[in-house]
Protein backbone atom coordinates (compact mmCIF):
# COMPACT_ATOMS: atom_id res chain seq x y z
CA UNK A 1 0.00 0.00 0.00
CA UNK A 2 1.54 3.47 -0.70
CA UNK A 3 -0.04 6.54 0.67
CA UNK A 4 0.78 10.56 -0.03
CA UNK A 5 0.18 13.34 2.57
CA UNK A 6 0.51 16.61 0.59
CA UNK A 7 0.40 20.14 2.40
CA UNK A 8 2.23 23.85 2.76
CA UNK A 9 4.24 24.29 5.64
CA UNK A 10 3.19 23.37 9.00
CA UNK A 11 0.42 22.08 7.80
CA UNK A 12 0.32 19.27 9.74
CA UNK A 13 1.06 16.97 7.24
CA UNK A 14 3.89 15.25 9.03
CA UNK A 15 1.71 14.70 12.06
CA UNK A 16 -0.77 13.27 9.96
CA UNK A 17 1.32 10.75 8.62
CA UNK A 18 2.89 9.62 11.37
CA UNK A 19 -0.38 9.10 13.09
CA UNK A 20 -1.60 7.62 9.93
CA UNK A 21 1.47 4.93 9.75
CA UNK A 22 1.49 4.47 13.34
CA UNK A 23 -2.52 2.82 12.17
CA UNK A 24 -1.30 0.81 9.18
CA UNK A 25 1.97 -0.72 10.70
CA UNK A 26 2.12 -3.98 12.16
CA UNK A 27 5.66 -3.56 13.52
CA UNK A 28 7.03 -0.34 14.54
CA UNK A 29 6.81 1.90 11.54
CA UNK A 30 10.86 2.99 10.04
CA UNK A 31 11.43 6.77 9.57
CA UNK A 32 13.28 7.43 6.75
CA UNK A 33 14.40 11.14 7.07
CA UNK A 34 15.90 11.99 3.64
CA UNK A 35 17.90 15.11 5.25
CA UNK A 36 21.26 15.54 4.42
CA UNK A 37 23.28 17.17 7.52
CA UNK A 38 24.88 19.89 6.17
CA UNK A 39 25.79 21.79 9.54
CA UNK A 40 26.48 20.94 13.10
CA UNK A 41 23.70 22.71 14.14
CA UNK A 42 21.56 21.39 11.93
CA UNK A 43 22.63 17.46 13.02
CA UNK A 44 22.22 18.05 16.64
CA UNK A 45 18.19 19.47 15.47
CA UNK A 46 17.79 16.39 13.75
CA UNK A 47 18.95 13.97 16.51
CA UNK A 48 16.67 15.51 19.11
CA UNK A 49 13.75 15.00 16.59
CA UNK A 50 15.04 11.35 16.16
CA UNK A 51 15.51 10.63 19.89
CA UNK A 52 12.29 12.41 20.49
CA UNK A 53 10.72 10.00 17.81
CA UNK A 54 12.27 6.73 19.27
CA UNK A 55 9.52 5.36 21.23
CA UNK A 56 7.55 5.08 18.21
CA UNK A 57 9.80 5.00 15.10
CA UNK A 58 12.62 3.62 13.92
CA UNK A 59 14.82 6.02 12.30
CA UNK A 60 17.44 5.64 9.20
CA UNK A 61 18.43 8.20 6.81
CA UNK A 62 18.85 7.93 3.35
CA UNK A 63 18.96 11.08 0.72
CA UNK A 64 19.11 9.72 -2.66
CA UNK A 65 18.68 5.82 -3.04
CA UNK A 66 15.21 5.30 -1.32
CA UNK A 67 14.36 2.04 -3.08
CA UNK A 68 17.06 0.19 -1.28
CA UNK A 69 16.17 1.12 2.04
CA UNK A 70 12.64 0.76 1.42
CA UNK A 71 13.38 -2.74 0.01
CA UNK A 72 14.98 -3.28 3.20
CA UNK A 73 11.81 -3.14 5.61
CA UNK A 74 9.74 -6.12 4.72
CA UNK A 75 7.66 -6.61 7.88
CA UNK A 76 6.97 -2.79 8.99
CA UNK A 77 5.32 0.65 6.82
CA UNK A 78 8.10 3.38 5.96
CA UNK A 79 7.64 6.95 6.12
CA UNK A 80 9.43 9.06 3.89
CA UNK A 81 9.79 12.05 5.44
CA UNK A 82 9.92 14.11 2.76
CA UNK A 83 10.32 13.73 -0.63
CA UNK A 84 10.78 17.64 -1.14
CA UNK A 85 14.25 17.58 0.45
CA UNK A 86 14.65 14.60 -1.28
CA UNK A 87 13.67 16.49 -4.47
CA UNK A 88 15.99 18.90 -3.50
CA UNK A 89 18.74 16.43 -2.90
CA UNK A 90 18.55 15.16 -5.96
CA UNK A 91 18.87 18.32 -7.92
CA UNK A 92 22.14 19.00 -5.97
CA UNK A 93 23.22 15.87 -6.84
CA UNK A 94 22.54 17.11 -10.72
CA UNK A 95 20.23 14.10 -11.45
CA UNK A 96 17.63 14.81 -13.42
CA UNK A 97 13.64 14.54 -13.05
CA UNK A 98 14.05 11.01 -15.37
CA UNK A 99 16.79 9.90 -12.85
CA UNK A 100 13.98 11.03 -9.87
CA UNK A 101 10.89 9.45 -12.14
CA UNK A 102 12.85 5.88 -12.17
CA UNK A 103 13.39 5.75 -8.39
CA UNK A 104 10.33 6.83 -7.80
CA UNK A 105 8.76 3.34 -10.25
CA UNK A 106 11.28 1.22 -7.98
CA UNK A 107 9.97 1.87 -4.69
CA UNK A 108 6.43 1.81 -6.19
CA UNK A 109 6.64 -1.83 -7.93
CA UNK A 110 8.03 -2.65 -4.47
CA UNK A 111 5.27 -4.95 -2.27
CA UNK A 112 6.14 -2.46 0.75
CA UNK A 113 3.87 -0.45 3.03
CA UNK A 114 5.15 3.05 2.26
CA UNK A 115 3.39 6.79 3.23
CA UNK A 116 4.80 9.62 2.11
CA UNK A 117 4.98 13.21 2.63
CA UNK A 118 5.57 16.14 -0.12
CA UNK A 119 5.61 19.68 0.53
CA UNK A 120 3.16 21.76 -1.02
CA UNK A 121 5.05 24.66 -2.98
CA UNK A 122 2.80 25.29 -5.71
CA UNK A 123 0.38 28.46 -5.03
CA UNK A 124 2.77 31.13 -4.44
CA UNK A 125 3.95 33.78 -6.92
CA UNK A 126 6.63 32.11 -10.00
CA UNK A 127 9.91 32.60 -8.02
CA UNK A 128 12.52 35.53 -9.32
CA UNK A 129 15.10 32.55 -8.63
CA UNK A 130 15.79 30.12 -11.04
CA UNK A 131 17.05 27.29 -8.70
CA UNK A 132 13.37 27.96 -6.70
CA UNK A 133 11.51 27.86 -10.24
CA UNK A 134 13.21 24.65 -11.05
CA UNK A 135 12.52 23.76 -7.70
CA UNK A 136 8.96 24.04 -7.56
CA UNK A 137 8.14 22.28 -11.49
CA UNK A 138 9.99 19.07 -10.11
CA UNK A 139 8.42 18.86 -7.12
CA UNK A 140 5.06 19.22 -8.59
CA UNK A 141 5.57 16.94 -10.95
CA UNK A 142 6.92 14.54 -8.51
CA UNK A 143 3.54 15.00 -6.46
CA UNK A 144 1.97 14.19 -9.42
CA UNK A 145 3.72 11.41 -10.27
CA UNK A 146 3.85 9.90 -6.52
CA UNK A 147 -0.07 10.47 -6.26
CA UNK A 148 -1.08 9.01 -9.45
CA UNK A 149 0.58 5.80 -8.07
CA UNK A 150 -0.69 5.82 -4.52
CA UNK A 151 -3.43 4.13 -3.59
CA UNK A 152 -4.66 7.43 -1.28
CA UNK A 153 -3.96 10.85 -0.91
CA UNK A 154 -4.83 13.35 1.31
CA UNK A 155 -4.42 17.22 0.96
CA UNK A 156 -3.52 18.94 4.70
CA UNK A 157 -4.96 22.03 5.52
CA UNK A 158 -4.29 23.88 8.90
CA UNK A 159 -3.72 20.65 10.50
CA UNK A 160 -6.73 18.75 8.38
CA UNK A 161 -6.26 15.95 6.46
CA UNK A 162 -9.16 15.69 3.38
CA UNK A 163 -9.00 12.68 1.32
CA UNK A 164 -8.84 13.40 -2.51
CA UNK A 165 -8.29 9.95 -3.67
CA UNK B 1 -19.51 27.33 18.50
CA UNK B 2 -16.51 28.24 17.33
CA UNK B 3 -15.93 28.52 13.27
CA UNK B 4 -13.00 28.95 10.78
CA UNK B 5 -12.37 29.92 7.36
CA UNK B 6 -8.77 29.91 5.94
CA UNK B 7 -7.64 30.56 2.65
CA UNK B 8 -5.10 32.91 0.45
CA UNK B 9 -5.42 35.73 -0.49
CA UNK B 10 -8.00 37.26 -2.36
CA UNK B 11 -9.83 33.88 -2.02
CA UNK B 12 -12.97 35.31 -0.85
CA UNK B 13 -12.51 33.96 2.69
CA UNK B 14 -13.64 37.18 4.42
CA UNK B 15 -16.90 37.17 2.24
CA UNK B 16 -17.77 33.41 3.14
CA UNK B 17 -17.04 34.28 6.99
CA UNK B 18 -19.03 37.76 6.47
CA UNK B 19 -22.25 35.82 5.02
CA UNK B 20 -21.96 32.71 7.72
CA UNK B 21 -21.96 34.92 10.67
CA UNK B 22 -25.22 36.77 9.71
CA UNK B 23 -26.37 33.51 9.29
CA UNK B 24 -25.78 32.34 13.05
CA UNK B 25 -26.06 35.82 14.85
CA UNK B 26 -29.17 36.67 16.60
CA UNK B 27 -27.96 40.04 17.07
CA UNK B 28 -26.21 42.73 14.40
CA UNK B 29 -22.50 40.31 14.88
CA UNK B 30 -18.95 42.43 16.08
CA UNK B 31 -16.44 42.64 13.14
CA UNK B 32 -13.21 42.52 15.74
CA UNK B 33 -10.65 44.21 13.19
CA UNK B 34 -7.02 43.01 14.75
CA UNK B 35 -5.43 45.56 12.24
CA UNK B 36 -3.49 48.07 14.17
CA UNK B 37 -2.88 51.55 12.62
CA UNK B 38 0.13 52.23 10.95
CA UNK B 39 -0.21 55.09 8.89
CA UNK B 40 -2.65 58.19 8.03
CA UNK B 41 -3.43 56.06 4.50
CA UNK B 42 -4.17 53.08 5.81
CA UNK B 43 -6.36 54.18 8.87
CA UNK B 44 -8.49 56.25 6.56
CA UNK B 45 -8.81 53.32 3.86
CA UNK B 46 -10.09 51.03 7.06
CA UNK B 47 -12.38 53.70 8.06
CA UNK B 48 -13.90 53.58 4.75
CA UNK B 49 -14.54 49.70 5.18
CA UNK B 50 -15.66 50.38 8.64
CA UNK B 51 -18.63 52.69 7.11
CA UNK B 52 -18.96 50.44 4.22
CA UNK B 53 -19.29 47.55 6.88
CA UNK B 54 -21.53 49.61 9.41
CA UNK B 55 -25.37 48.55 8.48
CA UNK B 56 -24.29 44.84 9.04
CA UNK B 57 -21.45 44.53 11.75
CA UNK B 58 -20.17 46.66 14.90
CA UNK B 59 -16.54 47.50 14.35
CA UNK B 60 -14.07 47.12 16.91
CA UNK B 61 -10.89 47.08 17.04
CA UNK B 62 -8.61 44.98 19.48
CA UNK B 63 -4.51 44.17 18.21
CA UNK B 64 -3.57 41.94 20.63
CA UNK B 65 -5.96 41.09 23.47
CA UNK B 66 -8.28 38.95 21.68
CA UNK B 67 -10.03 37.35 24.47
CA UNK B 68 -10.82 40.62 26.68
CA UNK B 69 -13.13 41.96 23.60
CA UNK B 70 -14.56 38.70 23.09
CA UNK B 71 -15.70 38.86 26.42
CA UNK B 72 -17.91 41.21 26.06
CA UNK B 73 -20.19 40.23 23.37
CA UNK B 74 -22.35 37.58 24.99
CA UNK B 75 -25.68 38.11 22.75
CA UNK B 76 -23.72 38.61 19.63
CA UNK B 77 -21.38 36.05 17.23
CA UNK B 78 -17.65 38.20 16.98
CA UNK B 79 -15.80 37.97 13.43
CA UNK B 80 -12.09 37.70 14.03
CA UNK B 81 -10.71 39.55 10.99
CA UNK B 82 -8.08 38.35 10.98
CA UNK B 83 -6.09 35.57 12.79
CA UNK B 84 -2.73 35.96 10.50
CA UNK B 85 -2.76 39.85 11.14
CA UNK B 86 -2.89 39.18 14.92
CA UNK B 87 -0.13 36.62 14.42
CA UNK B 88 1.58 39.52 12.65
CA UNK B 89 1.12 42.08 15.67
CA UNK B 90 2.33 39.13 18.61
CA UNK B 91 5.45 38.80 16.22
CA UNK B 92 5.88 42.53 16.36
CA UNK B 93 5.25 43.09 19.98
CA UNK B 94 7.98 40.58 20.64
CA UNK B 95 5.33 37.96 21.95
CA UNK B 96 6.24 33.87 21.57
CA UNK B 97 3.87 31.33 20.02
CA UNK B 98 3.18 30.23 23.98
CA UNK B 99 1.57 33.70 24.42
CA UNK B 100 -0.53 33.10 21.20
CA UNK B 101 -1.31 29.79 22.15
CA UNK B 102 -2.16 30.94 25.57
CA UNK B 103 -4.21 33.68 24.13
CA UNK B 104 -6.14 31.73 21.46
CA UNK B 105 -7.08 28.84 24.38
CA UNK B 106 -8.76 31.76 26.62
CA UNK B 107 -11.16 32.19 23.77
CA UNK B 108 -11.70 29.07 22.92
CA UNK B 109 -12.57 28.29 26.81
CA UNK B 110 -15.08 31.20 26.47
CA UNK B 111 -18.71 30.20 25.79
CA UNK B 112 -18.93 32.62 23.20
CA UNK B 113 -19.85 31.95 18.94
CA UNK B 114 -16.44 33.15 17.17
CA UNK B 115 -15.56 32.82 13.32
CA UNK B 116 -12.50 33.12 12.73
CA UNK B 117 -10.94 33.92 9.38
CA UNK B 118 -6.67 32.99 8.94
CA UNK B 119 -4.52 33.66 5.61
CA UNK B 120 -2.84 30.89 4.24
CA UNK B 121 0.57 31.44 3.41
CA UNK B 122 1.64 28.19 3.49
CA UNK B 123 1.99 27.30 -0.23
CA UNK B 124 4.74 28.65 -1.50
CA UNK B 125 8.48 28.59 -1.52
CA UNK B 126 10.36 28.79 1.36
CA UNK B 127 11.22 32.36 1.95
CA UNK B 128 14.55 33.82 2.10
CA UNK B 129 13.94 36.42 4.34
CA UNK B 130 13.93 35.07 8.01
CA UNK B 131 11.20 36.91 9.60
CA UNK B 132 8.56 36.36 6.49
CA UNK B 133 9.99 32.22 7.41
CA UNK B 134 9.13 32.25 11.07
CA UNK B 135 5.78 34.63 10.24
CA UNK B 136 4.76 31.42 7.74
CA UNK B 137 5.88 29.05 10.89
CA UNK B 138 3.76 30.77 13.43
CA UNK B 139 0.47 31.09 11.06
CA UNK B 140 0.89 27.59 10.40
CA UNK B 141 0.59 26.29 13.82
CA UNK B 142 -1.87 28.89 14.96
CA UNK B 143 -4.03 27.67 11.99
CA UNK B 144 -3.69 23.94 13.22
CA UNK B 145 -4.40 25.17 16.64
CA UNK B 146 -7.59 27.18 16.17
CA UNK B 147 -8.80 24.56 13.49
CA UNK B 148 -7.97 21.74 16.27
CA UNK B 149 -10.59 23.30 18.69
CA UNK B 150 -13.04 24.70 16.22
CA UNK B 151 -16.52 22.79 15.80
CA UNK B 152 -16.18 23.37 11.88
CA UNK B 153 -13.79 24.73 9.40
CA UNK B 154 -13.88 25.86 5.91
CA UNK B 155 -11.22 25.93 3.20
CA UNK B 156 -11.71 28.82 0.51
CA UNK B 157 -10.60 28.59 -3.12
CA UNK B 158 -11.65 30.92 -5.44
CA UNK B 159 -14.51 31.95 -3.40
CA UNK B 160 -16.12 28.79 -3.03
CA UNK B 161 -16.05 27.76 0.78
CA UNK B 162 -15.48 23.84 1.09
CA UNK B 163 -16.27 22.15 4.47
CA UNK B 164 -13.35 20.46 5.77
CA UNK B 165 -14.08 19.98 9.03
CA UNK C 1 -21.49 24.79 -19.87
CA UNK C 2 -18.57 26.81 -18.16
CA UNK C 3 -16.02 25.20 -16.13
CA UNK C 4 -13.30 26.29 -13.97
CA UNK C 5 -9.86 24.32 -13.07
CA UNK C 6 -7.68 25.87 -10.40
CA UNK C 7 -4.01 24.96 -9.06
CA UNK C 8 -0.90 25.67 -8.33
CA UNK C 9 2.16 25.68 -10.74
CA UNK C 10 3.04 21.77 -12.11
CA UNK C 11 -0.65 21.24 -10.05
CA UNK C 12 -1.90 19.19 -13.11
CA UNK C 13 -4.63 21.70 -13.80
CA UNK C 14 -4.01 21.82 -17.46
CA UNK C 15 -3.99 17.72 -18.25
CA UNK C 16 -6.88 17.76 -15.92
CA UNK C 17 -8.89 20.34 -17.85
CA UNK C 18 -7.75 18.55 -21.24
CA UNK C 19 -8.89 15.34 -20.55
CA UNK C 20 -11.93 17.18 -19.35
CA UNK C 21 -12.49 19.33 -22.71
CA UNK C 22 -12.17 16.12 -24.46
CA UNK C 23 -14.95 14.41 -22.78
CA UNK C 24 -17.45 17.26 -22.57
CA UNK C 25 -16.23 18.42 -26.47
CA UNK C 26 -18.88 17.16 -29.95
CA UNK C 27 -15.83 17.93 -32.21
CA UNK C 28 -12.17 18.85 -31.80
CA UNK C 29 -11.93 20.88 -29.39
CA UNK C 30 -10.14 24.77 -29.62
CA UNK C 31 -6.76 25.41 -27.48
CA UNK C 32 -7.43 28.88 -26.75
CA UNK C 33 -3.67 30.10 -26.22
CA UNK C 34 -3.91 33.48 -23.97
CA UNK C 35 0.23 33.58 -24.69
CA UNK C 36 1.52 36.98 -25.89
CA UNK C 37 4.81 36.05 -28.21
CA UNK C 38 7.47 38.05 -26.71
CA UNK C 39 10.45 36.41 -27.81
CA UNK C 40 11.79 33.70 -30.29
CA UNK C 41 12.41 30.83 -27.59
CA UNK C 42 9.11 30.82 -26.27
CA UNK C 43 7.64 31.56 -29.33
CA UNK C 44 9.59 28.26 -30.43
CA UNK C 45 8.99 26.15 -27.55
CA UNK C 46 4.97 27.44 -28.15
CA UNK C 47 4.72 26.26 -31.65
CA UNK C 48 6.48 22.45 -30.39
CA UNK C 49 3.45 22.68 -27.74
CA UNK C 50 1.49 23.45 -30.25
CA UNK C 51 2.17 20.38 -32.45
CA UNK C 52 2.37 18.43 -30.04
CA UNK C 53 -1.26 19.04 -29.47
CA UNK C 54 -2.61 19.31 -32.91
CA UNK C 55 -4.36 15.78 -32.69
CA UNK C 56 -6.41 16.62 -29.50
CA UNK C 57 -7.25 20.60 -30.40
CA UNK C 58 -7.14 23.18 -33.06
CA UNK C 59 -5.09 25.94 -31.35
CA UNK C 60 -5.82 29.47 -31.81
CA UNK C 61 -4.56 32.78 -30.43
CA UNK C 62 -5.90 35.71 -28.30
CA UNK C 63 -4.19 37.80 -25.67
CA UNK C 64 -7.12 39.82 -24.93
CA UNK C 65 -10.15 39.92 -26.09
CA UNK C 66 -10.95 36.42 -25.27
CA UNK C 67 -15.03 37.02 -26.31
CA UNK C 68 -14.47 37.62 -30.05
CA UNK C 69 -12.25 34.61 -30.11
CA UNK C 70 -14.98 32.40 -28.42
CA UNK C 71 -17.53 33.84 -30.13
CA UNK C 72 -16.84 32.25 -33.41
CA UNK C 73 -16.71 28.54 -31.69
CA UNK C 74 -20.31 27.60 -31.57
CA UNK C 75 -20.10 23.91 -32.51
CA UNK C 76 -16.84 23.04 -29.99
CA UNK C 77 -15.63 23.83 -26.64
CA UNK C 78 -13.15 26.10 -26.07
CA UNK C 79 -10.36 25.82 -23.46
CA UNK C 80 -8.94 28.91 -22.24
CA UNK C 81 -5.35 28.29 -21.19
CA UNK C 82 -4.54 30.09 -19.39
CA UNK C 83 -6.44 33.18 -17.46
CA UNK C 84 -3.75 34.16 -15.07
CA UNK C 85 -1.53 34.49 -18.35
CA UNK C 86 -4.35 36.61 -19.71
CA UNK C 87 -4.92 38.63 -16.60
CA UNK C 88 -0.74 39.90 -16.93
CA UNK C 89 -1.17 40.61 -20.44
CA UNK C 90 -4.50 43.02 -19.15
CA UNK C 91 -2.25 44.31 -16.80
CA UNK C 92 0.50 44.54 -19.18
CA UNK C 93 -1.58 46.68 -21.03
CA UNK C 94 -3.17 48.55 -18.43
CA UNK C 95 -6.40 47.51 -18.30
CA UNK C 96 -8.22 47.94 -14.92
CA UNK C 97 -10.13 45.33 -13.36
CA UNK C 98 -13.20 45.95 -14.35
CA UNK C 99 -12.15 45.85 -17.84
CA UNK C 100 -11.44 42.44 -17.05
CA UNK C 101 -14.76 41.57 -15.48
CA UNK C 102 -16.38 43.17 -18.81
CA UNK C 103 -14.89 40.87 -20.62
CA UNK C 104 -15.43 37.95 -18.35
CA UNK C 105 -19.25 38.91 -18.28
CA UNK C 106 -19.41 38.81 -22.16
CA UNK C 107 -17.90 35.43 -22.64
CA UNK C 108 -20.18 34.33 -19.39
CA UNK C 109 -23.44 35.15 -21.12
CA UNK C 110 -22.38 33.71 -24.77
CA UNK C 111 -24.04 30.03 -25.05
CA UNK C 112 -20.56 28.73 -25.60
CA UNK C 113 -18.95 25.51 -23.91
CA UNK C 114 -15.89 27.08 -22.28
CA UNK C 115 -13.14 25.06 -19.70
CA UNK C 116 -11.30 27.64 -17.89
CA UNK C 117 -7.81 27.40 -16.14
CA UNK C 118 -6.31 29.78 -13.68
CA UNK C 119 -3.02 29.30 -11.43
CA UNK C 120 -3.75 29.13 -7.88
CA UNK C 121 -0.78 32.10 -6.39
CA UNK C 122 -2.74 33.09 -3.52
CA UNK C 123 -0.82 30.76 -0.74
CA UNK C 124 2.22 32.61 -0.68
CA UNK C 125 3.51 35.39 1.64
CA UNK C 126 2.67 38.83 0.42
CA UNK C 127 4.97 39.55 -2.55
CA UNK C 128 7.51 42.45 -1.19
CA UNK C 129 7.05 43.75 -5.11
CA UNK C 130 4.14 46.08 -5.96
CA UNK C 131 3.60 44.73 -9.43
CA UNK C 132 3.71 40.88 -7.84
CA UNK C 133 1.22 41.69 -5.09
CA UNK C 134 -0.97 43.28 -7.64
CA UNK C 135 -0.98 40.57 -9.92
CA UNK C 136 -2.36 38.15 -7.28
CA UNK C 137 -4.98 40.39 -6.05
CA UNK C 138 -6.32 41.09 -9.55
CA UNK C 139 -5.80 37.03 -10.33
CA UNK C 140 -7.50 35.98 -6.96
CA UNK C 141 -10.59 38.70 -7.78
CA UNK C 142 -10.79 36.86 -11.53
CA UNK C 143 -10.70 33.84 -10.06
CA UNK C 144 -13.65 34.54 -7.83
CA UNK C 145 -15.94 36.18 -10.42
CA UNK C 146 -14.94 33.09 -12.99
CA UNK C 147 -15.97 30.85 -10.40
CA UNK C 148 -19.07 32.20 -9.10
CA UNK C 149 -19.90 32.05 -13.28
CA UNK C 150 -19.25 28.33 -13.89
CA UNK C 151 -21.16 25.67 -13.47
CA UNK C 152 -18.58 23.19 -12.21
CA UNK C 153 -15.19 24.16 -10.67
CA UNK C 154 -12.16 21.67 -9.62
CA UNK C 155 -9.16 22.07 -7.21
CA UNK C 156 -6.45 20.57 -8.59
CA UNK C 157 -3.79 19.26 -5.80
CA UNK C 158 -0.77 16.71 -6.92
CA UNK C 159 -2.83 15.83 -10.41
CA UNK C 160 -6.05 15.19 -8.77
CA UNK C 161 -8.93 17.64 -9.58
CA UNK C 162 -11.80 17.58 -6.45
CA UNK C 163 -14.83 19.39 -7.46
CA UNK C 164 -15.41 21.88 -5.36
CA UNK C 165 -18.58 23.29 -7.29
Amino acid sequence: MKVLFIGGIKSGKSLNAEKYIQKISKAKPVYLATTEFIDDETKQRIQQHQKQRSDNFITVEEALVLSDEIEKHEKTAVLVECLSVWVNNMLYHEKSFEDMQEEINKVMMQERDVVFVINDVSCGVIPENALARKFVDVNGKIAQLVAAECDEVYHVVAGIATKIK
